[in-house]
């Protein structure tokens, strides 16, 4: 693995070259995806059943083959494994307790005058969450997205995933079960985000569409942004690590590796103070690359797009990685706590050497869906907010708009707005 | 005013062409707007200033003169009438403390066996704030949008404003002042925003750009999302008022134009279960139109766009104005409290007689930056937390681990993720 120091001459160029990878250009794919959009709002269900032949190579002879039943979530769920039925209660539990945590109040607020301001925080009426299918069925990403909004009281949630051959992962089927999805679709794609976002005879029209997908589905969350709100835009996985001496050469280099194998756009970056901690973690990854089942994949994603960086001091090491604004961030130095005041742009941050990153993707209750690309620097984890929003609530007393409505009226005057300056003038008169 | 009742035989017709009236097509203008980010992107600077040169006629000799000084902004704030300065005040400290009241903090919580797991809030690092110009240059949005930013903590706030024939409006100025605004520019419409997305020579690259705007802003704010995070799409302003026998017709009817003076695409819809208020509602508007100085553009809107429905019941009526989902929506009745749990989508919620909208708009504290085109089904008003972010701590000892890493590893065994089934069963191994 690419050692590289910020004392090289070239330090700036490569570092900027790190950033720029790590952008996602959607406007490639944006006339492709915009008329597969319209075709759905033009078409609705037949338009759908038209990309499921193309892409999931099945014939769908009627509207109701589209659903999924609530019998087959029921069947898989009782055909697991033991094991893993218990993995999947424990996650769920665990990911349901944190979110229960971000759930915020409508709260009031009283003024000695009578005023009374407050807001009033409502779930949306429908949320509509997009899961990747097929060979990439990440059942871990339904618990993910549908707690949330389960959390946030959302009436009707609305699960979209493609089914190549009409074939559904049976762990996805069992996480339907477990979080008691009614309404589950075959459709996958930017058709899918078209068809959640402008409604089909048979797929509701939702408020807010969320969960990852290819750079067509991410480019389709884009572009119905606005007839729906979205979570974010998100691109390929990433890990930054920030490491000392006092950091074990095997850990970083598997945890490196776990965030390569997704994808080979995926991007692994450490920085480090110590020059032998690089050198020893560079061999770790070679070593470990030989026996992972997809070698191949994270091979090209170290190569292409992974980095060890060796900075003088971890204030410079922490500078950098607020710069790469990384979806995951692990901190393996003696002092992680004492680091996060300076830590301002991360996804999760992971600290200390027994919080592997795949603990946060499956187990340990924060959510594992994260901007990448930098977009931490302004995006959250997907979490309950996304599912509610708010209305202000005002309500003044004769004495409040005693009080106030001329200094109200003052200032809708200068703006020119005499029916708003009326509007408060007209209650002064009377009182 | 046109009445409608929804026992009409058409009503449900004319119900769905209210709510299609409200939706704003940003399709037409894209292509414009996508080529105006375009020459932003490629030509910064230099492209800004063919853009005034073309929409606000004067030209821009050099960089420097793209900035507002600081000093103007004082000596505007200076020139003030005293009771205008006292009114900007007044709406400062109490815009102030209401959002100081939304700010959420950094939580974080422990478990038996050590687990550590939270969530970090951290300001964003550079807002960009759009705030239109010249003829309609509003202070107050300027205040509204500036003191979220504020009570968040972002560092460094720039304000982009049209400035028509190089003449910023002196009541602008000073709010710019009162908030201690830095960096303004005499950038206005899509450029602006292109350039508050992207950055120039001049104008520093934000993560979040919020305000309100015409087609043009909108459109744009919607091209550049995801490159930054934006609050919201938002379109004309929008009333509605769910009113019942106790509502006085002259507060109603002014309320009404309140809004409609805003734009002749503005939309000002009364939902009443009394058909006499109904009557004599539409009877003071007419009343009123004629004393606006803007009379002409309310009458506009009120003909096209404006209505009043009779209801059977203020069930039915709820219900209908939850289809809407107003920017503002008026409850002037009897009990108005107590309608609150049926109420689901609306941006701000102003209760009883004494409250008018426009107290919202300028002096009560909520935000004046509200979602409008039925989007208060999933938009929240402009609050702090547009300017924050958040990131989710993970920290597990060698229990937790210990504990919870076999079924996080078989999980993800079951994915087909090697590598991350790996990181953690090397620390069981260790352990």
């Amino acid at each position: 693995m690419k050692i590289i120091n910020t004392n090289d001459a070239n330090f700036k160029e490569e570092f900027e070259n790190i950033l720029a990878r790590a952008k996602t250009d959607i406007k490639e794919v944006s006339s492709i995806v915009t008329s597969i959009i319209d075709e759905i709002v033009e078409n609705g269900n037949s338009a759908l059943k038209k990309h499921i032949e193309k892409f999931d190579k099945w014939e769908v002879k009627e509207d109701s083959q589209l659903q999924i039943s609530k019998d087959d979530m029921k069947k898989a769920y009782e055909n697991i494994d033991e094991k893993l039925k218990e993995a999947l209660h424990i996650a769920y539990n665990r990911i349901k307790t944190y979110h229960e945590k971000q759930l915020p109040k409508s709260w009031i607020d009283f003024e000695k005058n009578g005023t009374i301001l407050g807001q009033k925080v409502t779930p949306v009426d429908r949320a509509g969450l997009y899961i990747p299918g097929g060979k990439a069925a990440y059942p871990s990403s339904l618990l993910m997205n549908a707690i949330p909004a389960i959390v946030a009281g959302v009436e009707e949630i609305v699960v979209c995933t493609p089914t190549p051959n009409n074939e559904v992962n049976e762990l996805l089927l069992a996480a339907c079960h477990i979080c008691g999805i009614e309404k589950a679709y075959k459709v996958g794609g930017a058709s899918a985000v078209a068809a959640m976002a402008y409604g089909t005879e048979t797929i509701p029209k939702v408020d807010v569409i969320t969960g990852p997908g290819n750079i067509f589905v991410a480019t389709a969350k884009k572009l119905v942004f606005g007839e729906v709100h979205i979570d974010m835009i998100a691109g390929p996985s990433e890990i930054g690590i920030l490491a000392d001496s006092s950091a074990k050469p095997k850990y970083l280099a598997i945890d490196l590796l776990s965030q390569a194998e997704h994808d080979e756009m995926a991007s692994s970056i450490m920085i480090t103070i110590d020059e032998e901690v690089a050198k020893q973690t560079s061999i770790e990854v070679e070593n470990y690359l030989q026996t992972l089942s997809r070698e191949e994949i994270a091979r090209k994603s170290i190569e292409d797009r992974g980095a060890i960086i060796v900075a003088s001091s971890m204030d410079e090491a922490i500078e950098l990685m607020n710069e790469i604004a990384p979806e995951h961030l692990e901190v393996m130095t003696t002092n992680a706590f004492e680091l996060l005041p300076k830590i301002k742009h991360a996804g999760a941050i992971f600290l200390g050497e027994n919080t592997p990153e795949p603990i946060g993707d499956y187990i340990a209750g924060p959510n594992h869906t994260l901007p990448t690309g930098s977009t931490a620097k302004f995006y959250s984890p997907l979490n309950v907010e996304n599912f509610l929003k708010k209305s202000s609530i005002i309500n003044f007393s004769k004495q409040a708009i005693d009080e106030l409505g001329e200094a109200c009226a003052l200032l809708a005057d200068t703006e020119g707005l005499t029916a708003h300056a009326k509007s408060v003038r007209v209650r002064l008169e009377d009182n």
